[in-house]
């Protein structure tokens, strides 16, 4: 089965496969004392500076582990209305941090201090949970990209309030691939102030990484990893694989090839006239909608999830192994079907 | 003072004083195993049948012990997004059950089975909290009125849905008073399942009653409202208020009252072509928007409040001692302003 | 009914109740920003000095509210093992706080740095919770009472710990009492951080005042009670008792009887050679065990509690309102029934 | 590096890697969709009938998805005092569930009807949490084992008194292999309603298995394994090592290898005079005291924990891959360090 259903249906690059065998060998101590966290963590502060790193199994997990760094009981996070937070971790946010989410309409997935500061009008109010920090998807969650600019002004925006930035970052390599940055100038030199950096739908087995860029954020992070699950006892084996995929720029690799792989299904879609693309395209999602009839048709041969059931609007994901070949097959089949069903 | 603020402005109407004057006397056996008590329980059960009755200090304490009866941590509860729940209690919900809110835009603080069906997509999809109960205010934030067959139709709907209707009942009184039933043909006969009857915005110092009328949401009722800190360990002195305000149907009296006092109001208003009245008065609350110059002058003799930073939108409450007079001191005040300022 | 159960079975004074009838006048601002909330506060600030003070319903309510002003989720509570928070209130804090309790066992009641350096082995430890306030009850669920000197060593002991002590002062003013001090001898001069003062259990109708001493703890504060549930709209009727309360040292002229006639039922007590007086009698509180065979019997006669099943181990408390002559005829009757049961 | 410190110091068993390694082929549905998974599944069920299975990261994880099954808010968790959930886990139960955990003193780490009963008196008291679960370690974390017939009378007594059984098997492949009974008769037939199976300190990279008995306990399981932060999204590579782990037995024969490494060690440790064993050994853990001169020196040559710091108790662990060689020289180095510090 090759697919354009989601970046997590792919498995392991070879690289970090090897990495891990590389890994098991001789006991190490656990709960990250080991000398592979050391250096993986070492690497980012290579990229990064100052920045505090933290490994944890998963998307939401890293997500838990940040917000928990940022929030107090009666303070709020204000999101997209689209935010994977909000929509796709079944209510994780309020069972694990207590704090509410404050949704924001956007129309194309991203937060503007436009769209935020109606919702800051209660700030004070006792009667009101307060808001404390913007939590973004870059990339966002459907598939378009902040600009530089955007992060920037976005992130003035939130000191300016006295709120803290945060990053969800399953796709941040793929928004960095993009941007033509590098790491650093796409995240702290932004102004960020904690996000993760995504490894589970870029190559990893499993894994993301807590980055913690502002001090005041630092001192329990530690803690709220531990309470949250994510303190992995031979964690030696997610470290080994995030320096495989530091390594000689892999994670950026990866990305610009399914990058190149969504420009390539979004062009070859685009010469279909049934089909209307609904985002602009700008990382590894193409989101669009065909003809009702050729839907589940075409799901047949190709798995891939619907984004909205009223609409009918899908969403095909490219991930690190897609090949051109997958995309032309996969192109001729819509075509085929739109012709004979 | 007297003002438009809010109906918890006013204080205590005397025949619920006296009651509790003379329910001081001796000593009572603590956390609700007294007489009066089982006595304010009975009156409820007379009126409604089969209900389990527990009395708590506030309306927030109302909202949290109700909703922790109906809902497990995946669950999610759908509410208007002018509900008193998202956006007046610091986020207690949250906080203290843990559960998500589900915000659904409505043009007049209404819900309807057209509006709530497109959040229930994702029923059954275990990344998503699972939509479990709708929670209304009758009458609403916003001072309108559920009719009976509104109401029945959002209770079939939910209970077709595996869901529960709670209602946040704060102003029930001018709710029933409005509609020109008796409580239970305005709750249980339309197959609500738990709400509260709001007794400290209609006359009592303090307190309200939570009534559980599904019976599978009784059970743990007594502990979640100890744990919800609802538990009033000389609780003989809500019993008596409530004792007094049942009593010849004094809170349907009040509410009426209070009900025909925003009616005045607003046929008042009416007749001022600079006030845009913004929702239908159907209660005790009228909204309004008047030129903004006249604002706050109008503020500084009637306490009232803004509603709607955005666009000067003002609330204006009506309480069970509103008197005529100080609404035509309010017109004239306001006529005066305009015509001066 | 008069009975030794406990001091909420008891009901209002009735300077306080007067002070209720008089504070329902006119509207009046609600959730605290009436005179009557100012003027209360400036009482306990006369007396206290720079303190932050928040009324509140309940004692456990006025619990919640304190420890959420210490706590951050990873950090725990150490208490007694008697301790109300962890034994009487149905789960409270671990729901509504999301932290911990460290049961401590004490002998009589008392939290000693002794008792307590075992439990800080693993401060630092990530896999532990991080213990970060020492809860007292003062004075204790088993009627003693801490003297200045344990206090404050305790309080150093915190301090030097980088923790904060927080006082269950339910009973506060039988504390002050039996001491001997005022109180602010008794509390902020010993170090205590953030405490609450008891009403509801010396006269008052409802009502306790949480009143915050360390700066640190103050700016969240408010939040804390609303979301807590803690804030109550007509303030006043808090207040105004709190003015009588503390007007004319009534709190302690109530607590000062309450005191007295412990000491009067345990001299009685003490002269019946089947009664075994179990701690010492420091407040308003005996503790004893009497042959089983009676218990029932008296019971019958004078309600009271069971304090522990286990060894049929009686809890007598004594109220504002308990006479002489009442305790003259509880005593009378328990010689009758050993002498004849 | 070698050492005693702790079973999560080892790698991964061969086997397990190479079925990681070859289940990264191809793209996989996400989330435990898979056909791994399913495989994997059916293995457990073909073990131990009608039971659920799911997939999650680590220990940690593994208790607070089984606690969330069982528990509602206002209910509590029996326990011994050692538990890995009070004690290892920063107060994870507590803010992810928001349950309290009832600590029970137990001189072997082993609760027992008798231990339990006390703490049961307050059931129906509406002020007290409500005990609805006894949460075992099996082996304990003390090292110690639950006989079949223990187990037996502690489930019968805990339904008895309508309340689950919890096991925290993180290691129970220790404990069955211990037994010399199935997995089947170790587990459900004792009559466990809910219980991990550890998969990480026996050989695999990762990973817990939740295992759920009771059908009543079901319903909800996967939900609350996605808001823990349970639910993976690449699950083949979890599901993979489980099929490796059962395959042949491989899990029993690891945990049969490192139980005879504790008993070749205690044996050796027997036979010096100044070490003194402070609990049965019947698994894969030794604890011991020893001089106290010796522990520093000891440690540098050989990682161990020191389990309580008040009486230098240590905790040494063997794992599956320890060898008897060096415990030989654990043993000699000890015995060299006696002589000569």
């Amino acid at each position: 089965m090759k697919c354009f259903a989601s970046d997590n249906y792919s498995g392991i690059h070879p690289d970090i496969l090897k990495a891990i065998v590389e890994a098991n060998a001789d006991h190490e101590i656990s709960y990250g004392d080991d000398t592979y966290t050391q250096r993986a963590k070492k690497l980012f502060q290579d990229k990064l500076g100052n920045v505090e790193v933290l490994f944890v199994f998963n998307g939401t997990g890293a997500n838990i582990v940040s917000l928990k760094c940022c929030t107090l009981p009666f303070e709020t996070i204000v999101c997209a209305e689209t935010a994977h937070i909000l929509t796709d971790e079944c209510g994780a946010v309020f069972q694990n941090i207590g704090c509410s989410l404050m949704p924001v309409h956007t129309p194309d997935g991203k937060l503007t201090p436009e769209l935020i500061s109606p919702v800051l009008v209660h700030k004070g109010n006792v009667h009101s949970a307060q808001p404390k920090v913007i939590s973004i998807s870059q990339t966002t969650e459907v598939g378009t990209l902040y600009s530089i600019d955007e992060l920037k002004a976005l992130c003035d925006f939130a000191h300016q309030n006295d709120m803290y930035v945060h990053v969800d970052g399953a796709r941040i390599s793929n928004a960095v691939a993009a941007l033509g940055k590098d790491l650093k100038q796409a995240t702290i030199d932004c102004g960020v102030d904690i996000m993760s950096f995504g490894g589970t739908k870029n190559g990893m087995m499993m894994g993301e990484a807590v980055l913690i860029f502002n001090d005041e954020l630092k001192a329990n992070a530690r803690f709220y990893q531990k309470q949250s699950l994510q303190l992995y006892s031979k964690n030696r084996f997610i470290a080994a694989q995030f320096l495989a995929l530091l390594k000689n720029d892999l994670w950026l690799k990866m990305a610009t090839h399914s990058n190149e792989m969504a420009t390539l299904l979004a062009k070859k879609m685009q010469k279909i006239p049934e089909v209307q693309i609904t985002f602009p395209v700008q990382a590894n999602a193409v989101f669009a909608i065909i003809p009702e009839r050729v839907v589940e048709p075409l799901r047949q041969k190709f798995r891939f999830y619907t984004w909205d059931y009223q609409t009918n609007e899908l969403r095909w994901m490219c991930s690190f192994d897609t090949k051109p070949e997958e995309i032309d097959e996969f192109a001729d089949t819509l075509k085929s079907l739109l012709a004979n069903v």
